[in-house]
């Protein structure tokens, strides 16, 4: 996290009925538009990014809706569990880990469920670093009249989000990735029609209460319940630095080091895991046959202190994750992949030592 | 919040699958017990205490159950809104507000109601600052069979609680009272019976599943969803002051404060709200009869960056309720006082002046 939003975090917490409380919520509220591409309401919640997943389901959906819903990974499944647990019913259109959805499945499928209310999807998907065309798919709902629920958690504020453009009706994030946060804040952008849904659906709920929480936060510049208070304070300051820097920016960057890790991964024989729709948060290296990335994590984080993720459910064990998102710099991926590097020669994979570092090197100097 | 706190918390962020994180997620669920008197789980949610508080009720009863609860003020009709909500049959125990519920009351509400399943009340009533007898509560609803769900939110960690001997079933605090954290931490303690409840229970849920939490938090030493890492730390560090100075000296604590303040106020003329059952935790003084409470609050806060908070609902305009809860002590109590005979007489109320702030002293005197 950057130090400016560590400072705003150590404040002495206020009250959250108070004017100063007020103009902080208006005001992050307001900066937070830009980073979904909306005009439209932005809502927080005390809770993680599942919680305002959670929220758009119950918020847009009722008991016995029909779905559909993409899963191409970890994150993914969930849509499908959350709209078991509240008796939506729920079609899957899955998708091979690594790869992006094509909208002619989306389309196939809301034809084969000519009632289903929404489709439910990542912009995203963490766990196997693809990310899906939420612009076609918008297309496609949009023309079947279905609503639009994307999970945004790795790419609001990693890159350009239009979901005024595109059609989204309801806009997922949380505060620990692009926002350079703690987790523990959750955020929903809602559309009219996703506004429109959620006034007049009947799931029980009472926290997670989008339409209760619009009517505070917009009407009476404050929530519903207590907020997380010194997270929202820290939110307004991570967006006034990620607006100094200014948005295309701030993409561009993400965009570079994105790139930076591909090239250094690929140069060291690692192979890319969603090659044709790779993530600019997050890329996901498959190594070689016969290495566990399970011991070349542990190595990185605990020996050299660069914390990386390996796979999960399909890919454990097979898959390095390098999150490139929120509070770092393309140089930064020197250091990323120079400690791959070492990762990879403590299991023992032979390669010409520096390859990986060279590329990261040679992608970050094009961008200079 | 203590700074020893607010520096724990603006450490690094790591990633919540980590041995660290399992190590101090572990130890703040033990250092809670002793808070809640409990040996039983104690459980982390990333929400403010209206989502504990929602959690204790969708995973303890079911759409249809019957339940009795207390509305003796502001939160306790939060329970009644959120049985509703969720499809529960709620049978209200009125109280007027200042009041603690009868045991009797509960008596004969369960007696007029022998199905209900479960009783929720407020161990302490923020709204007017009255405390209920949980132990008297306890027996009863034991001998009944019914559960017990109780919210400690302003009383968790400010006086001493029995969960166990009581025989709470399902007991709710949050972080930002006595825990000297911000808001965005609820915690659940479940008692055997509590966790049985939950086991078998049938309302759709999903981010507040009490049972698939506790599973990863006790048996995977790591949480079901990202958590609110940060606060995590801050708990694990607050709870080792309050270990520090010993449970039975934050207790003596408090009281001295409350007593300091309700003896202050007094002196001025102003009545006690909840005379019969103080809460420790939070003083209300009724203002003579014409005092517009709103504009001393305002003052104090405005003028003199004194936080205390006016009334609410029936009571907005003509109470002013002092909190004395986490990092705080008795010294401090002159500082609020004194502000409190400010804000008086800035609205033009007479007294002597420094009769509160004498009273004040006179106690905190008798306690050295």
């Amino acid at each position: 996290m950057p130090p400016e939003v560590l400072l705003e975090m150590a404040q002495p917490i206020i009250h959250h009925r108070t004017p100063q409380f007020s103009a902080t919520l208006d005001q992050a509220r307001e900066r937070l538009k830009p980073l979904f591409g909306t005009g439209q309401e932005v809502i927080l919640l005390a809770s993680s990014g599942t919680g305002a997943m959670e929220a758009s389901v119950i918020n847009v959906l009722g008991p016995g809706d029909q779905a559909v819903f993409v899963n191409a990974g970890k994150f993914g499944e969930r849509w499908g569990k959350m709209l078991g647990a509240f008796g939506m019913i729920a079609h899957e259109v899955k998708v091979a880990w690594g790869h992006a959805v094509e909208p002619q499945q989306i389309e196939d499928a809301l034809k084969a469920h000519p009632d289903a209310k929404a489709v439910l999807t990542q912009a995203s998907e963490t766990s196997t670093c693809a990310i899906h065309p939420i612009d076609r798919i918008g297309e496609v709902t949009r023309r079947h009249g279905a609503l639009l629920i994307v999970d945004g958690i790795t790419s609001v504020g990693v890159f350009e989000q239009k979901m005024d453009e595109w059609g989204v009706d309801a806009f997922v994030t949380g505060s620990q990735k692009a926002l350079m946060l703690p987790p523990g804040l959750g955020v929903v952008a809602l559309s009219e029609r996703g506004l429109e849904a959620a006034r007049n659906n009947h799931t029980p709920k009472f926290y997670l209460d989008l339409v209760k929480e619009l009517k505070a936060q917009r009407d009476e510049h404050t929530t519903a319940f207590t907020p997380a208070v010194s997270l929202i304070f820290g939110l307004n300051k991570s967006l006034e630095l990620l607006h100094r820097e200014t948005l295309p920016r701030v993409f561009a960057r993400h965009q570079v080091m994105a790139e930076a890790t591909r090239e250094g991964g690929t140069a060291l024989g690692l192979k890319l895991i969603a090659p044709d729709a790779p993530a600019p948060g997050v890329t996901g290296l498959i190594a070689p046959h016969g290495i566990d990335t399970g011991k070349i994590v542990r190595f990185m984080r605990e020996a050299l202190g660069v914390a990386v993720q390996g796979g999960q459910d399909q890919m454990k064990g097979r898959l390095v994750r390098i999150g490139h998102m929120g509070h770092l710099a393309p140089f930064d991926m020197l250091i990323a992949m120079s400690a791959l590097e070492a990762g990879l020669k403590h299991v023992g994979y032979e390669f010409p030592a520096g390859t990986g570092v060279a590329a990261v090197q040679s992608r970050i100097a094009r961008s200079i």
